[in-house]
């Protein structure tokens, strides 16, 4: 395990991505937000993705000079179409233009089609916030790893919904969640530990509950819940919002559902996720915005001061993770396992980008 | 336990509104939504809640004749006051609103402050299917009884997200679910069957699980879990989603939270519920709407044929309990416990109006 600053990772980033061809606009926007993600401490969707991306690149899932493209566009929305890049540049140019649709309209929406993976939601949300919005951002995947209830096999994968709002003197609310019942570094880490999984968390192939972890992370295509974990849980719930993200990320953009093609059921050469981007300003209903902003203080505020069911755990809200890592990250740095850092060596290698992070 | 014809049920409700004094169009409408929610088998949410309802207005908590006002309108939004009647008008008023200024805009969005209890969200946005448009409904609710993660105490209520999308041949996509793990009902049944609750139903007063049917049923305030049940199986994602919902249906109304004013933390006279809805046009984006709903029918063919883990179990899609139900009940009528039966004679005999559901 190394520190590694803010600063060095993203040279480390943008050195790869330089290597692979990629036009610098786009390099120096994908790095902020990969680097973004580390800092608030949702290691699976910053730098850990990396190999991934490489990986996609080489199997030419890829297209690394993509032609971004407004493809149609109104005074509330706008379409966009990604030309099959990683989804960074085109989320971003998304959820901007949404949140500058809100200065008129109150509202601003945005739809990308023909997309990649495009790290965490939770870092496209929280543009809105910073400039007073409400911000919604749901992206369809391509891994099938989340068995509808009543299921046997995958169809979805772990859909995030990301839901941001601004408040005054408290950092904002930011919630940032997988439809599934857990991720997959969370069976990981149940292996790596040897514990069993509780009911809830994945099933094995015949739709039943998986408790030995080593099996439920070897499983190919993986078997997770929808959030509820079990129908008696509600895991009916999870995958109806995981169909909402469907419906709003993929089906509105004309995208693929689970990696495939509607009308095929197949996969294609590219992955073409798409995503959807929401901003909205309160201050078109409460007036002055500090009226919301105030009442969202009041609500906090309220929250972090219920009485908690144990001692010494306070009850949280969505985002005081993230807040408490980014702090801690700005300050010390941002932890690299050695097989972090190892597989990125790797990847350096391979595209003969300098490898900028020996411990 | 008898069958009530939807025409009859409308009539009974309408004489308990009439004998309140409520004016004629306001009857009208919430009779409408009222047994619609019935007939697709939401029992909770139709004629089980006129009760309630009669219950508010003998405490002074309901204005029978309330003047329902657009506060703030703009091409794509609309904040209506409710005047603290019932919410059924001001909510359709609301819907309808966002569905016109879809029109123009491929968006409308409304909020609804000083409410009430407003029936079944879903109601609400499947308005929006019916003219071919993507709907969302949310509410914030006055009766505290969903304790937080990590919390001992109960903060908000079930707080209900209701999404729809239209499809091409099928029936439309309709997800209406509590934010919670289960309803007051499900409590209900466990209690009667004398069976002990799931771990992640319900909480005691020390924030522990509650298996304890009869316990958690007379627990005052009642204290059930956000959707996920325990922290370990994502309890925090249900709870992330109500807050989701009290920010848009509450806060950015400047209405109440779980039946608190911000400002004071105390109750006021009224209930003063706020709620949230949008409508989303697919053809701004997928250009003709048979594009998106073809998507759609493929999306719910497909799901419909994933292999299931239980034969004669099939995988569902949300909304089909509800459309089944409302084909059954539309030709066989509405079934109406005695109990049920027994409440609404004693509503029609307080307000001196006509009781014509005898068996």
């Amino acid at each position: 395990m190394i520190m590694v600053s803010p600063a060095t990772l993203k040279r480390q980033i943008a050195e790869v991505y330089r290597a692979w061809g990629m036009p610098e606009r786009h390099v120096n926007t994908t790095v902020e937000l990969m680097v973004e993600t580390d800092l608030r401490g949702i290691d699976s969707h910053g730098i850990g993705m990396l190999p991934q991306y490489e990986q996609y690149r080489r199997q030419g899932r890829l297209n690394v000079q993509p032609d971004i493209q407004v493809v149609k566009e109104g005074p509330t929305f706008v379409l966009i179409d990604a030309d099959h890049g990683l989804g960074h540049p085109p989320a971003e140019m998304a959820m901007r233009a949404a949140i500058e649709k809100c200065e008129d309209c109150g509202v601003g929406f945005a739809v990308v089609r023909n997309s990649n993976h495009y790290g965490a939601a939770g870092v496209y949300s929280t543009m809105a916030v910073e400039r007073g919005l409400i911000g919604l951002a749901v992206t369809g995947t391509s891994q099938r790893a989340v068995v509808p209830t009543f299921a046997r096999e995958p169809m979805f994968s772990t859909n995030p919904i990301a839901f941001a709002a601004p408040a005054g003197t408290h950092d904002p609310f930011s919630l940032d969640m997988a439809t599934s019942t857990v991720s997959v570094g969370k069976l990981q880490i149940a292996r790596r530990a040897e514990k069993p999984l509780p009911t809830g968390w994945a099933l094995n192939a015949a739709g039943e509950p998986e408790h030995d972890a080593a099996a439920a992370v070897a499983s190919v295509p993986k078997r997770m819940t929808p959030v509820g974990g079990t129908r008696a849980l509600g895991s009916h719930k999870g995958y109806g919002l995981a169909m909402m993200v469907e419906i709003l990320g993929s089906v509105l953009s004309g995208s693929y559902v689970g990696g495939r093609d509607l009308t095929t059921l197949e996969p294609g050469k590219y992955i073409n996720v798409g995503h959807f981007f929401l901003a909205l300003d309160p201050a078109f209903f409460r007036g002055e915005p500090a009226a919301f902003t105030a009442d969202m203080d009041r609500l906090i505020d309220w929250l972090h001061g219920t009485a908690p069911a144990e001692d010494g755990q306070p009850v949280l809200v969505a985002g005081d993770p993230e807040h408490a890592s980014r702090r801690l990250r700005m300050a010390e740095g941002i932890p690299m396992t050695d097989t972090l850092l190892e597989e990125v060596r790797q990847v350096a290698r391979g595209c003969n980008a300098p490898f900028l992070l020996e411990g």
